[in-house]
């Protein structure tokens, strides 16, 4: 049993507030908490984040350790399992990481998203040095770019807002404003755009022989021209939820800072406010505080 | 230059006729031809096959052996380079092949097809022993069935032709007949269809953290839903020609067998009747011999 401290609204909420994933009852998947009751005891009072799928611990995926593909799953605010938008939730003890006391509460928010960000690495090995393109200057594009950067990848951020992308060349990134995209110039792309349009410029941008990440969450049909991804033999790779481990050490070390994703903190009660503000275009991280 | 002594011909063909890639001229791709001329004596009279893309040698790709993918390539009977199906044609000798005299003429015009089925094995590591599906009963898709089976692979091929399919278990296939096809079953699915309808079925039947290898050329737009390519992280890889040298040495062996997918031979001045044979439904590979 977890008290909420801090939760983070993400496109997935507004997407299941639109109805997307048929799920019912309190969404939230990006939280702090305090543990205030566990069977082992040692968890109490702990400062946690948690990993956001439960796994059934016994299937060939949970064996694997890759529990966040087991086909039993329920999700921390997704599917079936409430969520973090609510004084009090529950996650397993497996699930939960506690929060070094050098990362601040509003930061270790950001432990989740930035995990789907490091999953990259975690499927695709992307040569120290190589030139990668992330496509889109939202908050995944701009953990995703940040986490590359770290990694020793040469990111190159494409995005239509001077302002968030702004917030990518602090952190060291090259950054390219407009609509202009190079033709067959990248190894590595990575379509954080959440536009279905991102999929196809991807595709454009790389190199033959090269990789695609999806990170875009889009929903419906996307129209993809299978033609170049066959005729120049691209690679496209689907990309998900990933390891805590990796996303608190990249805070910890403070090689990714998370501060300047923040647009704004309300309260708990005023959790509708927050998600019309979450909605807004432009909108980055919108907080809820306990 | 090349006397044509037999060529073959190919979806690819009957889509030029169709007008997709805006190739005026004489097409055809696969064939086996005798050297008539050549800058190296050695070549003339043998009895070749011949690699279609025409590779600038100097590029990147050319360095990297990748001259398939050169972006300044012409290709046989494809891309600005006068193809196979007349009496004489001309290739760079670097892209000829001798044709061992184990492999008879008919069956060496599959050396092309072959080639593009051993290139899934030159892009992803296929354990042996590994259920892979093949979807598709066509000419590629039987190759390609073949291809994974005498690499080691467990195949299940997926069709709608009682015929077609008899073809692939008499070379020891576990074959399906109808439209059913299990969900998230299989870590590798080759989608052979050439139907639009195609990449979706392959991405249905393919397990969380599987791989989908695209092989139907299909023209326009696919339509796919990239939430379960996201969501299940599945790797999708485009694949089109490969390397001569291994589709040689499995006709030469007799491990995969190519006599059964002739549907007839006619003569080169019947060409226009033959391309109207190739386009009937059911046909298999026709023949235009010299």
């Amino acid at each position: 049993l977890i008290r909420m401290l801090c939760a983070g609204i993400c496109n997935t909420d507004l997407e299941l507030q639109r109805g997307y994933y048929g799920f019912r009852g309190t969404p939230g998947h990006e939280f702090v908490g305090e543990v205030v009751a566990a069977d082992n005891s040692t968890w109490i009072g702990q400062r946690v984040v948690g990993e956001i799928n439960l796994a059934c611990g016994h299937c060939e995926w949970c064996q694997r350790g890759l529990g966040r593909h087991c086909p039993r799953r329920t999700v921390l605010g997704i599917v079936k399992h409430p969520g973090a938008f609510r004084e009090v939730l529950t996650l397993p003890e497996d699930n939960l990481h506690p929060v070094p006391r050098e990362i601040s509460t509003a930061q270790a928010v950001f432990v989740e998203p930035l995990a789907a960000a490091c999953e990259i690495l975690d499927q695709v090995r992307i040569p120290a040095g190589a030139p990668v393109a992330v496509l889109g200057d939202g908050k995944l594009g701009l953990l995703i770019g940040q986490v590359l950067r770290a990694h020793g990848a040469e990111v190159h951020q494409f995005g239509h807002h001077r302002d968030k992308l702004r917030i990518a060349a602090a952190a060291g990134i090259d950054v390219r404003v407009g609509k202009k995209t190079p033709v067959a110039a990248y190894d590595w792309v990575v379509d954080a755009t959440g536009s279905n349009l991102g999929l196809a410029q991807a595709v454009k941008m790389t190199k033959p022989r090269g990789t695609v990440i999806l990170k875009s969450s889009v929903h419906g049909l996307v129209g993809i021209d299978s033609a170049p991804v066959i005729v120049n033999e691209i690679t496209l790779v689907g990309s998900r939820c990933g390891r805590f481990e990796p996303a608190l050490k990249l805070l910890r070390s403070g090689r990714v800072r998370v501060d300047n994703l923040i647009s704004e903190a309300l309260p708990l009660k005023k959790a509708s406010l927050a998600f019309r503000r979450a909605a807004q275009p432009g909108a980055m991280k919108v907080l809820l505080d306990a």
